[in-house]
């Protein structure tokens, strides 16, 4: 696509991810790691550089042979390419000075902070002794964070301290390294956002995400996160906030904490691609890899162009780490395998407890969806069979009535659906002898895939009214007519409902025209349905054209129906 | 994921994307093609064959070192295979038989009507002279099609005989190759399946599409095919039946000819990843190129794993051909880059003119979106100003009253929308003072994007009733209560709609419950909708509950709203 040849510091999955988003566009990169790292297994060229990304000699080779420099991991030695930068004019995105202050947890925190961006509280450790901390100790109160300032992550590099007692111990386990404090962040749910910066200072934030962690290496990202639109954006606009503060380009991760008063405090900001990220490769159109390499190569990059693929795309990410027996892991990933809309990505890496070996993503129409297969992956047996069937022939539409008496006037409506295809049920429930079933009813509907429900009632028609009171799905109501008041007792019984509960009401005993209205509602789901009615409209108009023509021709005496 | 290697014959575009599929489930593989071929690029091993496909010493090389063979391309030395596999044990998808008999086409259909496959008429030309074809041109009149029983694809070695003037010159372009003639076949379609066998037997089908040829080489693909469900499910079960009469494992390219009957034909099936299975990438969550290697390797495949990835996907495929002009041809894969949606996969070959260097993936939720963002990567300037805006504002509720005096009533519903944060738009549309105004708008309303449509009207209250007649959409009416009559008036003229068309009527004057309802609706398209919605039941409980604490309290004499 661009004659530029891109070089990677560091040849781990991630390196991998950005080399096989590069192969998609045609451009050439060149990977400086131990050999046969992921990434070089995945890229066939003589000019691969051996050796360490914190090894000034093997980045200065590196850079000699490129046009651009990257990086997949942020401990990489900075100067060294600086340096490079200097002498051979290469360009390096993230900058050299943004990684170097990236590098230092501290003076990250304290960038953000000088750029008006809200970060957890933190102190830095003037002198690795026991009097320090317990000032700190007395400021912050315990349980309180000690964190290494440099070359922490996953968890290393970090230590719980829960009471003075605790001091030197904490020292001792993170003995001289650079050290800063946290206060104890209690927050309720972990965010993350991934937002690529163009050259220009354009940002684009990918959906904001859900991270799940455990044992400090990150387990499971929801996207969407489950949050309520207004936290999502609100992180969305922190992240974007905070990368605009970093000149240069290319890719960030800004992982953020949700406190219970939904203030947002970012937690660190990693200037590569991250294991958050990962849900978009098959979640959204262009993955973060492929948007890092459009960043720093400068193809275009379009507004949206970060987005989810489809307006109903739902993902979830699980992380695939060793198993204490080798290769064990690979039970989790067969069972990927077997479930739909599941997909393996393995690194080509050697077994090892905890190391990251691969990753799952699992896409769906909806989030209930993939929580289920996610459940059946990790090992849940129950729910393959209750839930993972196709859902094809799930119903989408529930007709309910009161009484039995009511199915020669449902019934038709029931043809209706038949004839459209719909996928459907049919049952009794009476509002006024079977209310526990009716509230049961109303209740699960939704979570079953139903995407709306037919209620039939005739005289004091509570069913409609009722069951739209119990449930977030749209209801139609058909008023069936009694032996008395001519079905205006149940007209009014269904329609009048408060401000608040609404029904859909169709015409007296007109069950036709409450299954025309469910697949008019399906429509919005799903382009077919209208697709349908509008073939339908089409029919009835022939019909009655085709009446209007034999009347005409016939004349109106002797016109038979 | 599993010990075997795969070894592949030939590494054009097809060999690289099955390459890129098994490494990301660590699956190794070894090519035989020329040095550096695309499959060769992105796959970094001293172990490949370099050699031709159809050169029996290279294939016997290649089986040497692998588990399993399998190819990109079936024009390969089949009993070179056949004899590998008595040499070596190495199991080879697809079958070597089934290559040979595949390879000529002839053969190909005459397997296919022996098992009561639907193809389109042939006759063997036993001996290449006008005589005998001149035969044929009697029995199957002209324009006919003569074509090369082996090694013809992209309209190579097809001639369209139009005359009996032509017959020497058909003779002459197709030399001393082996011929079969077939019958002219009208077609108003090409649609495309791919099919995806396991080693025991069972069948996937990949969603049916449409493919557009432009110089016999495929040009579009449209996913879903823009035809009927019952079309749609004829031509899955058509491809689905004949690559069951196909023994071994992995996928296969069903082509086929939709007559204006609505008859179906199978034009020819390709034993390998197809050109018209490249929108899988990223309209599926499994590609056609990872369920190749989930089937030779032997690895699930579960029920439903060839579905698109959520219930709105549709995509496009467009090819990109090498320019009269060398690399010309990136001038399109830039416009796609600029285009939200679209992802480009170049395949690392040498421009030439026609070659086929790349591809375009369109994915949205709507076949319009697709096909606005198509022109736009097609050239086409007007079309991005006007369509590819964001969507996330465009209306999904119209709200239109009969009136300015309805607008009291049905400004509380517009309240409601905004509150809950739905995208809509309020304008007046009288179905006796702008009958035609109704019209446009009843008409155009789906196109726009509107998902639903709230009309609010009083007296003879024709407006919400009239709309229905005219858009597929679900219609709400709120039936507004005039100076006399009560509003009953309004509440008979707007539900008592006659079979056919549906309105969903609510409570007289009660715009709050058709905004209420529109959201239930919309619900059915989006689940954060519902979410909302049972958040909004929850809250108006909390409330009454409320009330109910403080009328307990306070006492039903001293109680003050």
């Amino acid at each position: 696509m661009d004659g530029k040849t891109i070089g990677i510091l560091g040849g781990g999955q991630l390196g991998r991810m950005i080399v096989e988003a590069a192969h998609r566009l045609n451009i050439k990169t060149i990977i400086l790691d131990a050999p046969n790292s992921p990434a070089k297994q995945i890229n066939a060229l003589d000019e691969h550089v051996d050796g360490s990304f914190s090894d000034a000699k093997s980045i200065m080779e590196l850079a000699r042979k490129c046009d651009i420099l990257t990086v997949e991991i942020e401990h990489v030695d900075a100067n060294a390419l600086q340096e490079a930068k200097n002498k051979y004019g290469v360009e390096i995105y993230p900058l050299p000075e943004t990684i170097k202050m990236i590098q230092d947890k501290y003076l990250q925190k304290e960038h953000l902070i000088e750029h008006g961006i809200e970060v957890t509280e933190s102190i830095d450790v003037k002198e690795n002794n026991v009097e320090t901390l317990t000032e700190i100790g007395n400021k912050f109160q315990y349980p309180f964070m000690l964190k290494s300032r440099t070359l922490a992550y996953d968890g290393r590099g970090n230590y719980v301290v829960k009471s003075k007692d605790n001091l030197s111990e904490a020292l001792e386990f993170l003995k001289d390294r650079p050290l800063y404090a946290e206060k104890w962040c209690k927050f309720t749910m972990e965010l993350a956002v991934m937002v690529v910066r163009s050259i220009e200072g354009e940002v684009f934030a990918y959906p904001t995400v859900e991270t799940v962690h455990k044992n400090n290496i990150c387990h499971v990202v929801y996207a969407p996160a489950r949050v309520n639109d207004t936290v999502a954006v609100k992180a969305s606009i922190l992240a974007k906030n905070a990368v605009k503060s970093f000149p240069g380009c290319g890719i960030f991760g800004v992982e953020m904490f949700l406190l219970s008063n939904g203030e947002l405090l970012i937690n660190e900001i990693a200037p590569r691609p991250h294991n958050s990220g990962h849900y978009t490769i098959d979640a959204c159109v262009t993955s973060q890899f492929e948007a890092h390499v459009r960043a720093v190569v400068g193809l275009p990059m379009p507004k949206d162009f970060t987005k989810f693929s489809t307006t109903n795309t739902n993902a979830i990410m699980l992380n695939v780490l060793g198993d204490d027996t080798a290769n064990k892991e690979l039970e989790i990933c067969r069972r990927a395998l077997e479930t739909p809309n599941a997909s393996v990505y393995l690194y080509g890496k050697g077994t090892r407890p905890q190391r990251k070996m691969g990753h799952i993503n699992i896409v769906s129409s909806s989030m209930t969806d993939c929580e289920n297969r996610l459940a059946h992956i990790l090992g849940d047996e129950e729910v393959v069979v209750k839930d993972l069937d196709s859902s094809s022939d799930k119903p989408l539409v529930g007709i309910i009535m009161g009484s039995d008496s009511d199915l020669p006037v449902m019934s038709v409506g029931a043809n209706i659906l038949k004839t459209f295809g719909v996928p459907f049920e049919v049952t009794i429930v009476s509002a006024h002898r079977t209310p526990h079933r009716m509230t049961e009813y109303a209740i699960e509907a939704a979570k079953r895939g139903v995407k709306c429900i037919i209620a039939g009632a005739g005289g004091a028609a509570h069913l409609p009214g009722m069951v739209a009171a119990m449930t977030p799905l749209p209801v139609i109501g058909v008023p069936v007519k009694g032996s008395t008041l001519d079905g205006v007792d149940s007209l009014h019984s269904i329609v009048q409902m408060p401000r608040g509960i609404p029904v859909a009401t169709v015409a007296i005993n007109n069950s036709t025209n409450a299954a025309l209205l469910a697949v008019r509602i399906l429509g919005a789901v799903d382009n077919k349905w209208l697709n349908k009615m509008s073939q339908y409209m089409n029919n009835m108009e022939s019909e009655v054209l085709a009446k209007a023509e034999k009347l005409e021709s016939v004349g109106y005496e002797n016109y038979k129906a």
